[in-house]
């Protein structure tokens, strides 16, 4: 059935009413109106994603409203803001009820968690693309910023990289994935049973990091203040800490033998895959932080306090540019990480 | 030449460098940090547009730019707002220096107009779509909103109504447009010639209308405090003018024989054509505004200061739905406007 833009604004986008923090006006004017707390600034952020490049054709409208989201919300954890109002701009080749429903379920779940109010937004006719402008807060002077590495800083990562790239692999119906592991691992028939388990176990893992992606709002919100600089990991880590060290004035080293990589990750995929999709597969959506060796022990508690892995990868120093190295010794890496005109 | 993604936004959407007000943190970082002149409220606004459904596939780069800023100028200039700062998602098939380079002089010419910084935004491939997310700020409880008309209020427009929809037939290359009138025009050779010249310069100036909007930004800011409500006329006003009467919880009585036409309309479109794109045709991005008589002359005062026209339409009184007629006797109007799933 097909409906017109105003019913699928009153329909779909309208949140369960409850009181949000500072909206003054929402949804159904031609702006939202909305307050901020005393003595914060705003934050804001933008991203797109499009269908066939950002997610799967075949994805869950589920799953695209969460991940639409989700993309969003890093960005403002990455500045150790707290999220507060989102605008929608969906452009949908059709009006579907039950895919709109799927959608906006999956928005309004992870929305809910993190106490995000849909305050307005745009909806036309095209081909399937969701932009998102989440706005949130900071204290004023305390947002994290890529900018404020210092050189001997530590460079940490949360989480596990890589595994949202092998997770697209595996909802891409990549079977070559597990299969060139499983014959590894399963040298007997009764071995080979306890293998398919594990590896149906990873790559239902590896897929919902990849759908299902979890900012680190909470982490980033408490880390000001300890770290002294961070970014959020979206175009892989070989792409994403130049710009940081570029920001901050410094080069860095990292250890890539380092990168932390899931046991689902290593279960499936051959080191150097493995590797590879950790220096550069993107979609990752972790933190990384620069933080004083004397601040290290603080965030490592705080991230153990959030059940979130931290691990030390390498360190800023005087100078530019980026150098890998694997056990030690130098590793080329290319430079890019994933860029979607590339 | 196909460039990457941060070539890209290092080397177009940088704009010539200033001091933006408020803001602390522009395009660079995970997000944009914005600082709110105090006693304000924030004031949001998101619109796209996409290529073939807003404007038409062969719309020059520059106007797309122009365009993609003055639809959301139009819903700030609605809420009585002074416009700050824009985030832009631009997905385009292919990063092309020459399309760049002209959309970005289109964007740039309107927002330096207007004071609009653009601090952030995300690039991907995909379909030409532009997402443009703008805020801007309002001293607190002042804001112009839909819901404040009052029985007895008189609906006004600014300037006219028709244009862009009859300048959208122009640019497609509507010939039948000018030569029905054109005919009914020139009974004789030498008045041919004049009205060839009248419906080359009236074409023109419709065109113009249609690519080249002027959000009502001094006008709908200066109309705080006069003006009861307000939104702008985007998608006609037979489908606009509804909702600010349900906003208001009123009905609104309105003379289509009062709608204002330009003299261009008038001389390109038989006067049924230009009546019902004047009504419905949408993209036109004046204001609407319920004032009380009393200060209706206040608010005649402020339009001919910013040398624009406002013409009474008609009147909200107690109620529901808007009756339209015609020379005083009742006229059918479909109640929807322009819709982009419909």
């Amino acid at each position: 059935m097909a409906l017109g833009e105003f019913d699928l604004i009153e329909r779909f986008f309208r949140q369960p009413s409850r009181a949000g923090a500072g909206v003054t006006l929402g949804i159904g004017d031609d702006a939202a109106l909305l307050e901020l707390p005393p003595g914060t600034e705003l934050v804001a952020a933008l991203d797109i994603i499009v269908a066939g490049h950002h997610f799967l054709d075949d994805a869950s409208a589920h799953s695209i409203g969460y991940r639409a989201l989700a993309v969003n919300l890093s960005d403002i954890a990455a500045m150790g803001a707290s999220p507060a109002w989102a605008l929608m701009g969906l452009t949908l080749p059709q009006a579907e009820e039950r895919w709109l429903e799927g959608f906006m379920a999956g928005w309004f779940e992870l929305a809910a968690r993190h106490g995000v109010e849909l305050v307005g937004g745009d909806t036309t006719r095209g081909p399937l693309t969701v932009s998102v402008q989440l706005s949130g807060w900071v204290e004023r002077g305390t947002a994290l910023r890529r900018g404020g590495g210092r050189p001997g800083d530590v460079l940490v990562v949360t989480g596990t990289l890589g595994d949202a790239a092998a997770g697209l692999e595996v909802a891409r119906g990549a079977d070559e994935l597990s299969l060139a592991t499983f014959n590894a691992l399963s040298p007997s028939a009764a071995a080979s049973i306890a293998a398919a388990d594990a590896i149906a176990a990873a790559r239902a893992e590896l897929r919902r990091r990849f759908e299902y992606p979890e900012p680190r709002v909470a982490f980033g919100r408490r880390a000001r203040g300890i770290a002294s600089a961070a970014m959020d990991i979206s175009d892989g880590i070989a792409g994403d800490l130049p710009k940081l060290a570029a920001a901050s004035g410094l080069a860095a080293q990292v250890e890539v033998a380092r990168l932390p990589l899931s046991a689902a990750l290593r279960v499936l995929a051959p080191a150097d895959r493995a590797r590879h999709w950790a220096l550069s597969g993107g979609d990752d959506y972790e933190l990384l932080l620069a933080v004083s060796p004397a601040r290290l022990p603080a965030l490592q508690d705080l991230a153990g306090a959030c059940g979130l892995p931290l691990t030390p990868i390498g360190e800023l120093c005087p100078g530019a540019g980026v150098t890998w190295s694997m056990d030690g010794a130098p590793m080329p890496v290319q430079p890019g990480g994933h860029d979607h005109f590339r």
